[in-house]
């Protein structure tokens, strides 16, 4: 299409305790795909923190590549993380799970004070001085605020992740399942998703509902 | 809900390569939602065939377990296929991807004359007997007629799948990517997804035509 809209999806994994949360990740392919916009997927090339058995939660001796097992989720078409150009893509997504608080960042063990994998930072903060949309999911936000500082997110109600997230200098905004924040003078779209308890009716609909958001301000 | 149908989805492990698929496996769990009805998730407790790297294709030298695999699509809720009990569910449904090839039965090596795995044969041919819908998406309904013998199935339009198929007796009918064909003398009920070239709006499509079609007849 003509006016069709060019979306990078970053991925951190496959599977909620260690990856991508799977529904979040294919239902934000879904959404775009559905709006008549087209996706390219990317993730960064690094060794996930840890590996997760999602039967019993217990840790796995395992290595696996952050890439390497977001590819199941791509079918194999996707591309590291530092190939990301913010010339080429009208907006950039990032479904949520585990693998955003530790593999894209170090959130889930060090909070507000986490740090961040350089490719995620550099594709952030390029989209954001061109003024492009940012979309976040779940958990996703509190990177974009850990990269940002004073932006608008909602990551739901968790009172906790709240507190850190203000202490960024990051405003939080209440969210239901699949209700999108807008900031509009930093161009950052969120929605909570399985932060709450939802259904995954709730995530297409939250999927939906932050790329046709993102899609008004392209 | 009073009416709530309850739907079995047996899953083959997480990744089109070595496992389920995996934008299958998310549509079919969303179908039924959508559907108003409820779903249990199972997948037989067997290591994975092998592991494929769905970067390059590759084969990587670890063992992963289908049922550990499969329970990253599912959130952790998921149970062994061997608990699966055809008295508890109006309908089953299996999801494609090369690992109902690989890890269900070995359809991939041994084409017609594979074998299947005891838990997943045992789960059909009790759906079966009480002539409950058995669905199946992409390559699976090559397992349910290599159960059943005589069922009318689709996979699409591969010959030389069409003719594996038709050696076990079985009869293949022709359909696009979101048609359903519906056996109903046997109540199986097959649709081509990824087995032809679709959109993941294509496999949602699917899913919830095949689910809505199972539902007339429950």
């Amino acid at each position: 299409m003509a006016n069709s809209k060019k979306f990078a999806v970053v991925l951190s994994g496959c599977g909620v305790l260690d990856g991508s949360e799977i529904h979040e990740a294919v239902m934000t392919l879904y959404a775009i795909t559905l709006s008549g916009s087209s996706y390219e997927i990317f993730a960064p090339d690094v060794n996930q923190h840890h590996v997760v058995n999602h039967l019993n939660g217990s840790e796995v001796d395992q290595t696996r590549n952050v890439l390497v097992e977001s590819a199941r989720i791509a079918r194999g078409k996707i591309k590291p993380l530092g190939d990301f150009s913010s010339d080429v893509f009208d907006a950039i997504i990032f479904p949520g799970g585990f693998g955003v608080a530790k593999n894209l960042s170090s959130w889930a063990f060090d909070g507000a004070g986490c740090s961040v994998n350089a490719d995620v930072a550099n594709a952030v903060r390029s989209m954001h001085r061109l003024h492009k949309p940012i979309g976040a999911l779940c958990i996703a936000p509190v990177v974009i605020a850990r990269i940002l500082g004073g932006v608008t997110v909602t990551i739901g109600k968790d009172a906790a992740t709240v507190k850190e997230i203000e202490t960024l200098g990051a405003r939080h905004q209440m969210a239901l399942q699949t209700q999108v924040v807008v900031d509009e003078k930093n161009m950052i779209f969120s929605t909570p998703c399985y932060m709450l308890d939802a259904t995954i009716v709730d995530i297409a609909e939250g999927a939906k509902a932050i790329v046709s958001e993102m899609l008004k301000w392209i």
